[in-house]
């Protein structure tokens, strides 16, 4: 009776999750509970209900199964910015571990606008994913939005561009330390002048790095102002990093973003600064073709893999056992400089 | 009455289409119209419904929402890989247009697997999404999933990397003239031996760019073997391609991908092959650092923002006129070829 009951409902093509229950003799919220892998089932009961739904090919229907079990086994992943390497390689470590976990992995992209920003948040507010990763956009420099979106208890880890202010679970690079000791090698490598390039700066922005690299001007008696700072919003600026150059004679650089190794190649070739031996070239972002680039192109290698995981794994630890998260914690993870051509010492 | 009642759901923050409905009078699916936008409902009636929503911050549960209009205004956009140039225009591309329309646009990686290309599309057929655009991986040379979503009238437009044998909508660039112009432009810059790099290459793949070069090749009465493809998987490669290279004395070289002018360029570099000298070298993508490499390099520039733009439009037009769309067009863009001097004339 059984049988047929079922065989019926499929070729129909209507298995739910109540002829399911009604075929096994269990109530519809042990099935659900089972097809969730929740722990409150036993292994005997789960594998039963995994077998059966197999067996007749049992789809659900994701809205559906987002208001029974209010899970939707996807996670948001909020990156300000798509084409760079970095991003790329967190993307990557994050579906290693969510892959395993049988999560699906939903990017969402803000284009660096603060706006998008806040409308992908109440977005996720209405419930569309179990968890959220989030790296914030430039322009952000206000945080009611992630205040309002951590009140509703969404698990959330932020990574690598984080809201310092705020207490909650972050995965971040020792980007002081990167700045101090950035500018520490640009000036045993001999320079005295060195610039710092920003991209899209805003000043109430939190920048470890731009600290970092203060402090270790200040250590070394070198002279800082404003004119040691250039800052560099879109391609019409390109004419404004050229005076700078041309102006100053910066024997140092440090470039914020990958996004702004081509125009300092392009105006060093132009205006034929020599780097090194006139200009000493360091890149905050590592990418392939910096070991191809005339001259090679000295980085901070970024585990960005790494911190992809590493966020996903803190990420899936609130998923699970979401009254457990008490203390917010920081986790920092170790970036290195990798010496090529363009910080040689030549003078 | 009508008021307070509504204020006591607000401040309840209950606020449903069914309060909406019964403090405006309406019927629930007047007012679930109404906020689709649907062609049914008369504007007045429309703005008065979008007034009251506003007005009591109405936030409608995305899953429930999508159980009552079938409408998630969502659309998925499946790549191959991200952290390239050519991707990342055509997703700004898209967002262009979906933002206009009021569509969130999400991310799938396929992550050049077949396998995770094949798990993505079952789950759109399961009502996640409202449409779709995909661009194949390279994996992908059997095509059951992709009729089997076709059959499901989901909504579906295919860009750049398209399943050749079925009858869709496409996006694609003129890929087999590309192919030919590439390669009549090393042959009019003096090579008589040119190899092609093909990345990751299957043979059941429809390769239309390499068919472009083979008939140039032909017509020119140049010889074409096995020899002239190089076929470069992963990095284990770099020691085939150098061999390769150091071998056969070719004079051009065809890039098929942004990712193989890294070891192209190192490999160079280490068996001092002077390009363009000895080797003339064209890239089929372009990406900013193309312009300050050592020599720069000629590459084919894809109109790539505007195949995301073009996509999404063609998208849109079978989301919101499902029965219009009785004839799958095939759009060809054009793309065009940037010199510079990695094939610049020396011989």
């Amino acid at each position: 009776m059984i049988k047929s009951f079922l065989e019926e409902q499929h070729l129909k093509n209507t298995i739910t999750i109540q002829t399911i229950a009604k075929a096994l003799q269990v109530s519809v919220s042990t099935v659900s509970k089972a097809l969730n892998d929740s722990h409150e089932i036993s292994q005997e009961t789960k594998d039963k209900i995994l077998a059966y739904a197999r067996e007749y090919d049992y789809s659900p229907n994701p809205y559906a199964s987002g208001l029974r079990s209010k899970k939707s086994k996807t996670i948001g992943v909020v990156i300000p910015e798509v084409g760079n390497s970095f991003f790329a390689a967190v993307i990557k470590g994050i579906e290693s571990v969510a892959r395993k976990k049988g999560y699906h992995v939903l990017i969402y992209l803000s284009n660096e606008s603060f706006e998008k920003e806040l409308m992908i948040l109440n977005e996720f507010q209405a419930g569309r994913v179990d968890g959220i990763l989030i790296s914030l956009a430039l322009e952000t420099d206000t945080f009611e939005h992630i205040e309002k979106l951590l009140e509703k208890n969404i698990p959330t880890v932020f990574f690598d561009r984080i809201p310092h202010a705020i207490e909650a679970t972050k995965v971040v690079t020792n980007d002081f330390e990167l700045g101090y000791r950035a500018t520490k090698h640009l000036i045993q490598q001999g320079c005295r002048k060195i610039a710092y390039l920003l991209y899209r700066h805003h000043q109430a922005m939190s920048n470890q790095r731009l600290e970092g690299f203060i402090k270790a001007l200040e250590e070394t008696a070198l002279p800082f102002s404003e004119e040691n700072l250039i800052d560099y919003q879109n391609a019409n600026d390109k004419n404004r990093l050229k005076n700078a150059l041309s102006l100053h004679a910066f024997d140092g650089i440090v470039i914020s973003t990958e996004e702004l190794v081509t125009p300092l190649y392009a105006i060093c070739k132009q205006l034929k600064i020599n780097i090194p031996a006139q200009l000493k070239v360091l890149s905050f972002c590592d990418f392939p073709l910096a070991t191809v680039l005339t001259p090679t192109l000295t980085t901070i290698k970024h585990p960005a893999f790494q911190m992809g995981e590493t966020s996903a794994i803190s990420l899936f630890k609130k998923i699970e056992k979401p009254r457990q998260n008490t203390h917010p914690e920081t986790l920092v993870l170790a970036s290195e400089i990798i010496e090529r051509e363009s910080t040689e010492r030549t003078f």
